[in-house]
């Protein structure tokens, strides 16, 4: 499987519609790659995916490995890549937009690319949600928005939050199939916490990868009558309300 | 090289901002299907592939075919797939827009999908445009399409205008990425006339045959200055006047 290309299905105004019923089961979607986000039928938490592994983070705090072979369990939306960092480098972090800019700067020929990003190390604090899942059919993502869940994962003396974010730049011309900007989710080391970042700060330098993909492949639902059915006008802004 | 996915170099917002410098060689693309369009480095007239032959359609009137070996012709945008009809029907169309309609009808369940076009048979009258190419580096395909030179052809009673419709149908949310909506190129059956379609009445029955796409890989210019300082706006408004 070559390098950082990007494997996505479906696209995130179906998961604005609610469109989240059915998808590609998880053993088809790592056959992309090993790194990646998305989430679960009926939009379920959070998944993250780093080093081939495969995690599903629920609003009631669980996390559960997904194995990497199962048939039976669905993403209805969800980036992947193979990912083989072109660049590394070791900072303190003061912010999401820290990064943000960081990565603008490492990789000054990808303004208009994606970008596989890895960040790793120990934060003083981070913040991550974990959307609840649909109650009824066709609930959209900016509704569970509303109620979402978001705990502040903070440093003590006696505890290090220390974890990995995986994550996805989308450039602005692709909001509505992906999520524009930077969209990173979050694992603690010992797997026992994480979700989408809202916030975060470094405790100290961690290390950041990243790599620009140029290539995207987006395999769009079939037989799928919800998506058939859906308006798919990917609301800008409640994208970025949700999705931030 | 299995059918109906489609491949795409480029995003339609880059002709908007006149990102036509460099490309993809004929040859490369050529790997990717027989049924296709697009357009030449400079925005240099409109480009179809049919059957896997490529024809150069310029403003001045004239027709190149362009060797599928090519390495030195290029493409700063196009699209192309292998295309297998899953549908034929045979229909007198008075307009583009009954051609939507039938479409529409013949593939219930691709509503949100891709869609591969060819329309085959005579026309009692078919209007094509071709634009000039671009004088100046970075000047948009808006611009250009204010000078662009379109005839209508007309079907005489010495002379028939027979020939092929090839194009695709790209979803609503696509705009920017693709040209959503209908986009259609056409040539004479003798290979001496054509362009870009923006009316047309059939003169008796033709046969259209189309192919759902779901799936979708997408190729975004590297090593591209132009490209990567593009701002990629994609105003919609602009790409249905242009490309509508």
């Amino acid at each position: 499987m070559s390098s950082n290309k990007l494997f996505q299905y479906s696209i995130v105004s179906a998961l604005m519609d609610g469109v989240a019923s059915t998808g590609m089961p998880i053993a088809m979607l790592l056959a992309h790659g090993n790194h990646g986000l998305g989430t679960f039928r009926h939009i379920a938490g959070e998944m993250i995916i780093l080093d081939g592994e495969v995690f599903q983070m629920k609003s009631d705090g669980s996390i559960s490995k997904i194995s990497a072979t199962a048939m039976d369990i669905i993403s209805p939306f969800a980036m992947i890549t193979n990912f083989e960092p072109s660049d590394r480098i070791v900072a303190f972090l003061q912010s999401k937009a820290a990064l943000f800019d960081l990565l603008t700067e490492l990789l000054p020929m990808s303004r208009n690319h994606y970008v596989g990003i890895r960040v790793e190390g120990s934060f003083s604090s981070i913040t991550v949600r974990t959307v609840g899942g649909q109650k009824n059919a066709h609930e959209g993502l900016a509704e569970l928005g509303k109620h979402q869940v978001s705990h502040t994962l903070r440093s003590e003396a006696e505890e290090i939050v220390q974890g990995t974010i995986i994550g996805f730049r989308s450039p602005a011309y692709m909001q509505g199939v992906s999520v524009a900007g930077d969209h990173l989710h979050f694992v603690t080391a010992d797997r026992t916490k994480g979700g989408h970042v809202l916030a975060f700060v470094t405790l100290d330098k961690v290390e950041v990868s990243a790599a620009a993909i140029s290539t995207v492949h987006i395999e769009l639902p079939t037989h799928d009558v919800e998506f058939n059915e859906a308006t798919l006008k990917g609301e800008h802004e409640a994208i970025e309300a949700v999705e931030g």
